[in-house]
């Protein structure tokens, strides 16, 4: 649903309600997707959701809570009696209940673990044990087990029972009597042989897995790579804990991506949305960054200091050029060292690929280079120098543009190498991304582009 | 399968075809997931892929043939005799073939259509027709319909007799006689009702659907919205032509973050990996960029030599200052581009929330610049100032204390408005992201700080 639809119902419920036609609202908000009613609820104001809420459906009203946002959950949370708690829960996948626990303040968890029921508050317990990032934490325990020796009438009577309750009905697994998952089996296959054959038949017996300690992008990874819709999770023993589906593994990707994203632009990645943060928490997240790379970068100013003297004598000119070479040494390596993080976020790029990655960048570096260095000395010489009559010699362009060379080269050089480097030390290469390479670079470059010029222009300066 | 396991089972199939016990690799290969089979072979010599490729079962030979690398597909199909390609062109899903069509050379494909039969040609055309990066172009026309009036025992029948062709079954589609989408049922639900009810009892009548010209990221977006595993495409009247499953939008998801990754580094985004690049793609896909944010760059050079003259006469201490502004003002600047390009990405910053993100992006630049000021007039001062003996008195590190304060909110404002401001102008937000921002910001910060210098340093001198 657009934004501009969405305002429209708004606007008409707002309406309704001052009428109290509260039969026209219960048509209208039933009819939604639950996605676009929470997105509704969580429009209007506070002391409206309530009402709104208990419209919905039995069913649509524990999807919708689902969908809505964690402030709109908590003040429901809060206004819900003990019975309407109670129904929403029953409701719900437990995955999703322990998303919503993870997120409540302490008092509103305790109300919800006390409203479910023992198995449930077993299960919720059972999951918030994992470590956070693990298989165990995102996966759910509500999956169809069967036995090898059921036929296929045995085992569609088994899913007709209980598929009511289960999130995914369509992989179920084959466990033996110590719970050990030994096969699966979909509800494809079922379809496709007759009733009486035992399952064991034509069960599938290779079955790809995580363990639940296993990290949750390694689930992901496994669940793309392999096109499944599930990935069963056991445990040490090869016992069945539960499963993590599909549509998890999408958000898990979606926050990775992220995640390598913020590191990238030297940002701490949070799993709250941006106009979700505080501004303590977004400033929290930044300012040892910008701290870190500022104060290295004071660095680039003692070597300008250093050399100041020395090439104030050749000519002023040549300092006004330090930021583009900066910022063209910068952005060089940042590219390299993006399209390396993320080849090996992807597993497209292994630190075994090394030499082929030095040898490409090498190649692609001279080209860059030679291209940036021509046009560089031309526009110095030309329009700076010629047109707006700034002191750009031949030979001050030339330093330049010989600086700018072997910038490029050393920023390629640098960029594609640190996520690998990173990589082997098991450090995160998306933290030694962009900024700090264009810390390292700059200080490179301007050490380069100061013996550089202090070589070449001496002999042709007059006398 | 980690590569060094993938090392191991190479050797072991080198060694097995050298001794010729064919038996031996047959059961190895087959008892393989087709994308580690695929791996394997990607990783043998030419020669031996076709004798390799041959040991596999009917079934596994196609499923390998569709994860291998497209250069050892192109190989394999201009070994395969035309039996060997039928074969496997019949064991494909749609949308695989029309994957592997289009990164085939034009004689290649001639040989591919020629070998499918009358209707698998018709379908593949169909999808081919659709424009790039659309929903046509990713979907499979391989998808069970049903009709209203049937009952739940006609349905199973139906579904039992073509299951074996079809992707995606548990997900059906109830079409009328025009073939327009009318609804939807799941074998979930089959399950749960009894055999003799006509499914236009329990069928779905709201259902999400895409048109086959919309954005394939249009796609994904409602496939992670409504956590669906399969989306079904109509026409533009209603009539359905196809669907596409959340395996694909996987793969959709991921391209669009390396997209919008490469573009923030100022790459032009390629849909190969980095190692099947070749080094002239990768050049062409790096230069433009390079250009002109270099060309862009040299301006701040023009602004420096503008103000030479009168900033040397108060210190030359204050040149050395210029880069750590303009890579902490680069910095701060990304960082707020950064988040705010993945949030509209992401669809959790819409342009209606201008307001709220400048507030936000103020409040938290002054606490950041306050931070990094102080730091910064303490480091000059004490460290540059008092131990390294340059230059530093307390008024040169006042302004550019002062200056850096003003780069880092100017750095932020312009960080977080450019990305939406081109979102409303419909370009891409990624595409303005941090190298062009830091090119503005460095002109900015570079005019600010002259300013600033000559404001508050000369009364201090002495005279």
């Amino acid at each position: 649903m657009e934004y501009e639809e969405l305002r429209e119902l708004r606007d008409k419920v707002i309406e309704l309600l001052s009428e109290k036609n509260f039969r026209e609202i219960k048509r209208l908000i039933n009819e939604l997707q639950p996605q676009d009613s929470a997105l509704l609820l969580d429009e209007m104001n506070e002391k409206d959701i309530l009402p709104i809420f208990r419209l919905l459906s039995k069913e649509n009203a524990a999807e919708t809570f689902v969908e809505m946002s964690s402030d709109g959950q908590e003040l429901l949370l809060n206004s819900f009696t003990d019975a309407e708690l109670k129904a929403v829960l029953d409701e719900m996948f437990l995955d999703d209940t322990v998303d919503i626990i993870e997120e409540m303040p302490a008092n509103v968890v305790k109300r919800i673990i006390k409203q479910s029921d023992a198995q449930t508050r077993k299960d919720i317990n059972e999951i918030l044990k994992y470590p956070k990032d693990s298989a165990g934490s995102i996966m759910t325990v509500e999956y169809v087990s069967l036995r090898e020796q059921w036929t296929v009438k045995e085992c569609f009577d088994r899913i007709r029972k209980i598929a009511v309750d289960k999130e995914t009905i369509y992989n179920c697994y084959v466990t033996d009597s110590k719970r050990k998952l030994i096969g699966t089996v979909t509800v494809r296959d079922l379809l496709l042989h007759d009733y009486d054959i035992s399952i064991s038949e034509f069960m599938k017996r290779e079955v790809i897995s995580a363990e639940a300690n296993d990290d949750k992008e390694f689930v992901a990874q496994q669940i793309s790579k392999y096109d499944l819709s599930v990935l069963p999770i056991v445990d040490s023993e090869n016992r069945m804990v539960g499963i993590v589906t599909v549509d998890d593994v999408l958000d898990v990707l979606e926050q990775e991506a992220t995640e390598d994203i913020s590191k990238m632009a030297a940002v701490t990645p949070s799993t709250d949305t941006y106009l979700e943060q505080s501004v303590w928490q977004i400033w929290k997240n930044r300012i040892p960054w910008l701290l870190i790379l500022m104060v290295s970068a004071t660095f680039t100013g003692l070597i300008i200091n250093s050399f100041e003297e020395r090439l104030n004598a050749l000519s002023t000119a040549l300092f006004a050029c330090i930021p583009m070479l900066m910022d063209t040494g910068g952005n060089a390596g940042s590219q390299a060292s993006v399209t390396v993080i993320r080849g090996l976020a992807l597993d497209e790029i292994h630190p075994r690929d090394t030499l082929k990655v030095l040898w490409k960048e090498l190649r692609v570096s001279i080209l860059l280079a030679l291209c940036l260095s021509v046009v560089c000395f031309g526009k110095l010489y030309l329009l700076d120098g010629m047109v707006f009559g700034f002191d750009y010699q031949w030979y001050i362009c030339l330093a330049v543009s010989l600086a700018l060379f072997a910038t490029v080269v050393i920023a390629k050089f640098v960029g594609c190498m640190m996520p690998i480097i990173a990589k082997v030390c098991k450090l995160d290469p998306a933290v030694v991304a962009s900024p700090f390479i264009t810390t390292i670079v700059d200080a490179l470059s301007l050490i380069i582009f100061c013996f550089i010029s202090l070589a070449i222009v001496p002999p042709f300066l007059p006398a």
